[in-house]
């Protein structure tokens, strides 16, 4: 028997002393890189500064490294930067996502098509 | 630069239509399998018999193929069964579930000791 038409769907995150590195702090993350301010970041995803700013402290504290670089004030009213280990986070992530989404794109036909 | 101690956990599941094949539901058919009874599956579930019905059916309505056969009353007081189909669910969804987890265990060492 053949089971047509069904879709798999995924969900994949990292995970360190009980604190998540998934699409809320990826999203967050790269909105700090491209835009350079937590509190233009935290705008653009619709989330106040303090809960963007807790949720990088938490993440920094449970995993024991530092995320987000600021500077406060100047004329151009200060900036935020990523950290190396921020950056390879990302970028560890984003390989991870595409990586399993190869793999579970390649399933259905496995699965469903009795090959 | 190492990251390490970071585990990869994910979340797999089967949809069409809008209906989702995922613990919820193999937690149910597989009860029903063990059992031989909706109402005593959906005790030992925790959930109603209106509930793991009202999945059911669900399920069925929007995949257009059959999942439990019943048969009401006699001296046993009926049975439920699983069809072919929710066998094939079942096992189709095991062995997802497998695949992915040998594939996410062996992520790790790839993505963050620098291999």
């Amino acid at each position: 028997m053949k089971l047509t038409g069904f879709n798999t769907e995924y969900k994949i995150w990292l995970e360190k002393n009980g604190a998540i590195f998934g699409d809320g702090l990826s999203d967050l993350l790269s909105s700090i890189s491209g835009l350079g301010s937590i509190s233009r970041a935290s705008r653009e995803l619709g989330m106040s500064y303090r809960a963007a700013w807790g949720k990088i402290r938490v993440a920094e504290k449970k995993w024991g490294i530092p995320l987000v670089v600021t500077r406060v004030g100047g004329e151009a009213g200060g900036w935020a930067k990523l950290t190396p280990e921020a950056e390879e986070l990302l970028k560890t992530y984003c390989r991870l996502q595409q990586e399993v989404d190869e793999f579970v794109q390649n399933l259905p036909e496995k699965f469903f098509t009795g090959r």
